[in-house]
């Protein structure tokens, strides 16, 4: 069952999972109408396949250790690394330690 | 000196300040088409006056305490504590403790 999106001035904790991250699926936190905030749980060696998005995205990592790949750029991502990525980028994520990332995704198209 | 903002892919390192806090000044990391994202540092007892933004926002507490207050509503926030606001809703900050937050605003204004 999804859970429910955050509402406005809801507080969530998006403090590091440690053991529960195995029990903690993938959620979109909040979908409004600009941002969509998701945090992606990702447990050593699984990846999350090559997408791209509409609009610009942020990404912080909060645990763990994230392999970002796109095109030729590769960066490991660790707690505390952020990064932010104009639209339409194809990108991997493939997790080399039990990992939790915040995406904010811009919703609104990007003019032609 | 305003410092430079990052390059979409560039990775930028969010962990906390502690005792760096004091001489590091709020900053724009972000300023891209659609996305705007700010380090706001604020020691102890210092305030961001009232303001809102056009489009929606999220804070992220990356480290201390911060008082935050909208309308008639009040949280305190800790690291970790995230929340989201829809657009124009005026809102201050109060550190109640040497503290630093990510706010990520939507640029692109809502369509009436």
């Amino acid at each position: 069952m999804a859970l429910p999106h955050a509402q406005s001035c809801e507080v969530v904790s998006l403090r590091p999972l440690g053991p529960r991250l195995h029990d903690t699926p993938t959620s979109a936190l909040i979908k409004a109408g600009q941002l969509e905030v998701i945090r992606v749980v990702l447990p050593a060696g699984k990846e999350q396949h090559q997408h791209d998005a509409p609009g610009e995205i942020t990404l912080l990592c909060l645990e763990g250790e994230v392999l970002f790949q796109a095109g030729a750029q590769s960066h490991t991502l660790r707690e505390g690394d952020f990064l932010h990525l104009v639209p339409r980028i194809p990108h991997v994520l493939r997790a080399l330690q039990d990992a939790s990332l915040l995406v904010t995704i811009c919703l609104v198209p990007v003019r032609a």
